[in-house]
């Protein structure tokens, strides 16, 4: 069962400011879930699952699974977030990062300038995952990563990847200061695949439709593109945000397997 | 105005079957509408937007844009398929692509085995316009090229690449029968950057959660992978289906460019 304060209080953190008013978010989902729960550093307060879902946790498990409601599907479907709910729902304690002055000189992290849509944040969490690319900088005006779309779509790279909001003027400022090489990609940039790639660094990428803000590429020497094909050639169109960051960090990494 | 008649075919117009009976499918937006009716091959048959779109109209463009219908905004919200509509909506000749039995020889394709999600085939369909691959096959139970989310997740794409519906095994077998090399992209296959790779060929890629169907991968010779970083490293998670395309395809104009 599940009381109608607890329907309501779940609908509410699908907002930020609901999310940091009661300083929790949503997971949903067998997978997710579990990983949350065996991830160690994340605590779930509540869980909401079916009754054979509950049964089959190990002792340890229920440990880690906050307070348990049994509830059925159709309680299910009317607080899930997904058009086709799975049998567990969760929420978690809001984690508070304190965004660093700059990014650790001995990795490669990113920088998303005004990232709006939730597939994308959470398609390029799962990126940054693969790539072992620990720290994603968002300017505050991004998407929230802790808004349940973002969350289902980083497939659980939220529990590895820590994405920070912040002022990303300065960040690029207290980069350049420390000599950690600034990358961003524009769409008139040199061809990142003739380009000498640095292991480490920070690398922009802009909003979906407006791409990298004025402010923000005077900062960037660093200026490069994923070309189209052929060398040359133009396209009316252009490539989705998360297929170009998914081009790039490759590219950072295939350079980097190669010394 | 709209009548209650062309607003019944609008929403039936979002299943494929209906597409089908009445031959049309619908595109979204000023830029995807524009692009389709300056691309000459495609046929507007009805055209529904705001009385400032229309006026804006060249009389050259007025000539392509069908059956012309000024409606309010209201009304469009009405119809579209959009949470945030734009100023038109179109109506548009349905093609009737019939597939080739084997891929260009002398150019690159993919093959799509049984992807879902609109999202993912509306977003490889501009990585293969970015990347001059003209040419898409589907397995026959993938999700239609013509749904109104694909045509708008691939941003005009579907304009320039041709996806054809047919029966995988039999292209793949064809293909091998040509000597037209054929890769495959699997969790275990050789790392793609250390491959080197034709200029031309067709490559699979299989369902976003189950990979390319063990009926398939029997007929695949050539498996790569995208490999993780640092080299030898696993990832609880995976690429999302659509980052991994953009990777692979880019690795193979890469290798391309150099030559």
């Amino acid at each position: 069962m599940i009381s109608k304060n607890k329907i309501k209080m779940i609908r509410l953190l699908g907002t930020r400011k609901y999310r940091l008013q009661y300083g929790l978010f949503i997971a949903e989902g067998d997978k997710i879930v579990l990983d949350f729960m065996r991830a160690g550093e994340w605590k779930i307060e509540y869980l909401f699952a079916k009754k054979e879902w509950i049964g089959k946790l190990s002792p340890e498990e229920r440990k880690h699974a906050g307070e348990l409601h049994e509830i059925s599907y159709e309680e299910l479907k009317k607080v899930s977030f997904l058009k086709t709910p799975h049998n567990v729902l969760a929420l978690i304690k809001l984690p508070e990062y304190k965004p660093p002055a700059s990014p650790d000189p001995a990795g490669l992290s990113l920088a998303l300038d005004n990232i709006q849509d939730p597939g994308n944040l959470g398609t390029i969490m799962r990126i940054a995952d693969w790539f072992s690319i620990g720290t994603i900088f968002c300017s505050e005006g991004s998407v929230d990563a802790f808004n349940p779309k973002v969350v289902q779509a980083s497939m659980g790279s939220v529990i590895h990847t820590r994405v920070y909001y912040t002022a990303l003027n300065k960040l690029i400022r207290n980069s350049r200061n420390q000599g950690i090489p600034v990358y961003g990609t524009f769409l008139e940039g040199f061809p990142v695949f003739e380009k000498t790639l640095t292991d480490c660094g920070l690398v922009v990428f802009g909003n979906e439709s407006r791409g990298i803000s004025q402010s923000l590429a005077g900062l960037i020497d660093e200026k490069i593109t994923v070309p189209s094909f052929p060398p040359g050639s133009t396209s009316l169109n252009s490539l989705n945000l998360s297929a170009a960051t998914a081009i790039v960090c490759a590219e950072f990494r295939r350079q980097a397997r190669k010394e």
